[in-house]
């Protein structure tokens, strides 16, 4: 890659702002350029806890004025819902590529942001889940789901999990109900001695969450079928997870013209 | 070992008796010196489909009438449970250690067993599980859970299994109970969104079953506290793996003089 | 599918073409209408042991002769590599489409496989190994390589396995190779205390070859980058896991125009 | 148990230590009295960072001055190997139960200790591992190894490792030589045909060190025979694991009146 890619940040204080920030000034190709901060307009990024050795990156309140001073590439938006849909249309105004892992944004927002870039032909990233190696679980799972009709799903939490079974578990059994006819698995005539052995039925396939304290995130994906089971397993030990799909996207957005919704769709 | 163990088989065209007949045939410190079948008196065991290559075996239909005949350090049981309480005291009659893996005996028949073999201090083992790696599984998680409070078991077999949980988890289950207090796991106000999720509850630990075909018997207990996990696991293939713990009961039997019940407990 | 996949199978008394004649009896959209087997010319399949119950197959001894007789849509071949090319052109001369698992196919064969396709429009596949599990395992892992560049191969055997490490691991690595930059893993001053410890090396990625009694045929690839692993795990049981790739191979063969070599180029 | 159990913490910044801190804080049945920090003699330990809401644990910067003013039942030393052997003798000195987490004792230094012990009846724990998960790992595969002759060790940990195989690998790898005899492992005739491919050597059984960007610290222990597998894991995600084995010793140490080095010792 020649010329650096260069990267303004929105959101820069949030837990996933903050690794972002550490991802787009230690990777070589990147530049960081400019932060959006709504707190610190007019500071640099560098009287800010936690960022003192990264010199030179101007602070802005608001985006729109930040896009009219410095000259970028893409806009990680990494805010609040209620800054995305805002903040997106902005940037592909000024053409600058957004690359977005807020959530909240309705059928018609999504509509209207790949209607702007077809017509500005610019590339549009948004991403509820950055962890490439879970949309990677999912995306394989479903491809598996075509040639092993037998799937059962394990997730594995802390025990200070609230809900049973995990988005990403109910994501994936989504994705495999996408391309597999339903089938009521184990054998017909099964029976639980002790109620719940068997775990949640998701159009016939089995769902099991275990909680335990010293677990962080992890999941399998079990197939199986004559002689032999196929495992597809992601675990996830803290947040610096996020940032590797985050570098992807910074890296597709700047190859493509089109827009994407969802990690998946741009992991070949 | 100086003295090979001599060794007579009850039970040797059932499906435990004949690997038993080619582990005494295939271990160098064991004998082979006779076989008790009801349907083959005065044959040889060369002479029965399987065993052409074991040699000067002669088969009795009467255990009695074999151990007047024979001299004989060890009988390994295999047969039904209507022949496991009178072959025992027969062969204890005789002075010879009994290795018995036949279920159904009574409270009363292990009072009257342990009697007997206090008076002649004579060893005996009754195991109705020889799968010395599934036993060993129940043994260490019963020791971790007095410093884990926290466990769920997993257990998967193949789909053609009518029960759920399958009867090792359960009894893994009890043998925890055992040790720990009765603790119900995960977030108090945790919720199911797809009923069953969460598994079964035994005494507040958590028993997921797991059914694919392909799969053959495998359980994995997890352990949990704040920072790790520990997981013990067995996985079991094929029926030959209950012969490593009938060559551990023949060799114990030979060193002990009291009656034991369950391999768990001559396994240090 | 409204019409039944007719279907010849070469070499029903071999390993894989026993278990493909089962399969072939008891999918229902399959019709076994004869085999060819060199030494039972003009007998039935059901005067052979182990088919007694597959009534109304006649056997040939010449694949030529039962490509005359009998009406087919697709040969499956597991005979030997000395026949496997006659057999497949002979296949495609009579416009019966092949399904082929033996190897020993030179660069050239396949070039001239491929050229009578292309005249003939009729679809052919050759696959070394039928495993679906396996063959999806080294897809997906070619497919995460693209976004972790850290990967380690662990495949484990049972211990009478001679050459370490397993094909199944050594064309794993070659795939992963063929998308990723040549990377020497692990910490630059690592050093191995008991020499061996790291594995061996594969254009810098490690592999692992695990040895022990009781293990069938297990892999795992392991892949890591910042706070995430991803694993993908196949283990086989017994050789029925070749039939879910015999059978998607029969499923596939119809619907293509085209020669294809390795099942992974037909699983989407 | 009655009464709280008075604990003394010397080397309270230290990684380990802060976490004692928080830990004798937290347990119901523990009470801090005191703290040990040659830099802040004379202050509370609420004037420290990361403490400000322990309350009313005061600082001395000599071990016997504190003992001289504090009643206390246990010291839980966690300072440098320097500072440990003279802490030990000086609690004991003082009839205060040691627990210590340093290492560098020598052998010597090990039989006065027990000497001392044994004259004052009193109990004192030192081990140089107090992740209970890790000790029972070992210890359970100690076990495992009288019954299954075969084994691997895999040890799994985060890519700026430098030493391969782990110290814990090793550890393991001794505790089982300790019980089982040497036994050249795989086939005899095995072949690498990429150097490396089996691991290391030790005794003849392999242990095989992963190292990937994304991994903590993870063991398995694997045990093979016929027929079946089992394996036995660790999974250390933080420091927080070392917790549960402090408070161990602790209780333990206040129901011993004997002298024991390794926390393998007092888990039952």
């Amino acid at each position: 890659m020649k010329n650096k890619v260069k990267v303004i940040i929105a959101g820069p204080r949030g837990r996933m702002g903050s690794e972002a920030v550490h991802l787009a000034n230690n990777t070589e190709h990147f530049e960081l350029v400019a932060v959006v901060d709504h707190k610190h307009d007019g500071k640099l990024l560098s009287d800010l806890e936690g960022f003192h050795t990264i010199t030179n990156v101007p602070i802005y309140s608001d985006l729109e004025k930040c896009l009219q001073m410095v000259n970028a590439d893409v806009l990680i938006d990494l805010t609040t819902p209620e800054f995305g849909m805002k903040h997106t249309k902005t940037a592909l105004d000024y053409n600058v590529r957004p690359v977005v892992g807020t959530t909240g944004f309705t059928k018609s927002d999504l509509a209207e942001l790949e209607q702007i870039c077809r017509e500005k032909e610019l590339g549009c990233i948004i991403a509820p889940n950055f962890a490439i190696g879970a949309v990677l679980m999912m995306k394989f799972s479903q491809m598996a789901a075509k040639y092993f009709q037998d799937v059962e799903i394990i997730e594995m939490h802390h025990d200070q999990k609230l809900d049973a079974p995990s988005g990403t578990a109910v994501k994936t059994a989504e994705m495999i109900s996408a391309v597999r006819e339903s089938k009521k698995q184990g054998h017909p005539n099964e029976k639980e001695t002790l109620p719940g052995a068997r775990g949640a039925d998701y159009t016939g396939m089995h769902i099991h969450s275990v909680r335990l304290p010293g677990l962080v995130a992890h999941q399998q994906v079990l197939f199986g079928s004559e002689g032999q089971t196929l495992t597809i397993r992601h675990d996830s030990y803290n947040r610096g997870s996020f940032m590797s799909g985050v570098k992807v996207a910074v890296e597709t957005v700047m190859k493509i013209n089109t827009f994407v919704y969802g990690l998946e769709n741009i992991l070949e």
